[in-house]
């Protein structure tokens, strides 16, 4: 079960196919990125978002500016590696887009011969590292839908889905797998202000797949909770601390807390190369401020004042003592964790 | 220290003066209603709103009209009675509105002579509601102004400010007054989704008063308070059951429970007047369901598939374990309640 492919190769596989996010939910359009210029701003502009789908559309990205424009010519080497540090930097916090074009320029450079090896073998990891993350969310899937009961109700909060990633998501692994397992289950997706890729692109996603969903303000999550009206809480997480400790869009531990008030079991799920070994505890993690208009201009229509000040923090941190378990594609860890055994795949 | 007035004669009294909330933070516009149309139409579509503010416009906007246009009818209790029925109904939820219009009609039906001396006893009543209204929110800030220390920092939601009555408001007296005490105190406004009374409403009146307000989407208050920066939640109430259970603003539930989670004192600000002694227990108050294009098209723009359910209830119940202390126009309560002695100023 799989409804939606956030990133892809095109039909012909000379460019990168990626739902553009910032028409959803509104129009669904599938653009195809060529050139340099629109890989980058696909990429800064969140028409492509979430940390794994940037990493393939980082890779799958260099990989056909290189064989549109590179294959020729006498400095292919350097020309390349000015390529890659732009894409790379496109959007420098998202640790996977940084790895994944690193990935890329490792084959190039350890390839011998002419640059339409070099390109062929930069294509086959690219595709690989797309696949490795299929592999991983399926994974995740797996193991995660035993939580996810027939008839039970998720809340999850912002986007872990499969807009997230090439494959089913991280977050809403579990849920796709339990519903191709023959469950019955609804989720309830909190709108995630101030940029509301729950309900503009959760709800989307789940709706699409035929999956019952049910959009909130993120505060009626707690009266949701107080009416029994929520069996298990999911989201994924932007970076886990070596203790457990989980950094993830803001309000995540908002609902980790009202989840440990109500006696609700509160998951994460990511993949194991989101543990941070360097990262002790959530307490090292800094955090995003993002700009002011996005909380006091949303759409265009001013909501504040201009003199009140406003706070936009990207995430927070929620602590291990408040997470029931984090759903790995190597497994369902809980405290106290111990990740060593399950070192990122790309470590 | 009265930097809005929400409700209140216009200059030469032949109007009711509000300022129309529908254009904050935006514009401050001050509107005269001199129609029932003007007045009606003013509450049913939020120009001016929160209960004790709608019951003033609803008394005064009935003097005016039947000033402007009953005075010399031969009929002019069937005709006031029929203006004050159309009154009452133009938000059938708000209690105030129907105590206010019944309580001037009552002076109306005991006034002896003719419709001159009887619209004159109607404009005596509605201004002495006025006068009331903005004494029972000068109790409420002396009663809690003791609990918002020099230094102190205060979380609200929603509005129960200047704008929510004739006077300084509720939630927000005791921040009024303890500034009028020479105290430094500053408020966190959460936004308040879906309608963001706190973002537009609340902060503009203080931004206004020249306190220092910062606006959050509703979702960060839970990190705010884990980092130490709230010392004290007080927001307003909707209708307090007699064992203490507090209908309040949608959001209100969850920022009770994470106060509790962090050890942070919350606390309910309201008239005694709110106290409804047939109401048991919150379980006895009926949510009301609000329509669902508030959450999935805020501002004209669709942030929602059309396939995804909504929620949307206005309201949420906040059980009185919660609740630290219930600050009133008569004194602070606190649990086991006792309301008795307390009974409401118009019951």
């Amino acid at each position: 079960m799989q409804s939606v492919e956030a990133v892809r190769w095109s039909a012909d596989g000379s460019a990168v196919r990626i739902i553009d996010q910032r028409e959803l939910p509104g129009k669904f359009i599938e653009r195809d990125l060529a050139t340099l210029d629109e890989v980058v701003s696909a990429i800064q502009t969140l028409a492509v978002r979430g940390a794994p789908a940037i990493g393939v559309c980082g890779a799958m990205g260099l990989v056909t500016v290189a064989q549109r424009t590179l294959g020729g010519q006498p400095d292919f080497q350097q020309r390349l590696a000015d390529v890659a540090a732009i894409i790379r930097e496109a959007r420098p916090t998202a640790v996977n887009l940084a790895w994944a074009v690193d990935r890329v320029m490792r084959v190039a450079a350890a390839t011998p011969g002419d640059a339409e090896a070099g390109i062929a073998a930069m294509r086959a990891e690219a595709t690989e590292i797309f696949h490795e993350d299929r592999r991983m969310c399926r994974a995740i899937g797996a193991f995660g839908a035993s939580l996810v009961t027939d008839g039970s109700t998720v809340l999850t909060h912002c986007n872990a889905g499969a807009l997230a990633t090439s494959g089913i998501g991280t977050a809403l692994a579990p849920v796709y797998v339990a519903v191709e397992a023959g469950r019955r289950v609804a989720v309830i997706a909190g709108e995630t202000r101030p940029l509301l890729q729950g309900s503009r692109l959760t709800a989307w996603e789940l709706a699409r797949a035929g999956i019952p969903v049910t959009v909130i303000t993120d505060n009626m999550a707690a009266s949701l909770m107080r009416q029994g009206r929520v069996d298990l809480c999911i989201v994924g997480a932007d970076r886990i601390a070596a203790n457990g400790d989980v950094a993830n869009k803001i309000g995540t531990y908002g609902v980790a807390v009202l989840a440990r008030h109500h006696g609700i079991p509160f998951y994460v799920a990511a993949p194991t190369s989101t543990v941070d070994p360097a990262t002790a505890t959530g307490a090292d993690i800094v955090i995003e401020q993002r700009p002011a208009h996005e909380v006091t201009r949303p759409f265009g229509v001013t909501t504040a004042p201009a003199e009140a000040a406003v706070l936009n923090p990207a995430f927070d941190v929620t602590p291990a003592e408040l997470v029931t378990a984090i759903i790995t594609d190597r497994g369902v860890f809980r405290a106290p964790y111990d990740f060593a055994g399950a070192a990122p795949a790309h470590s």
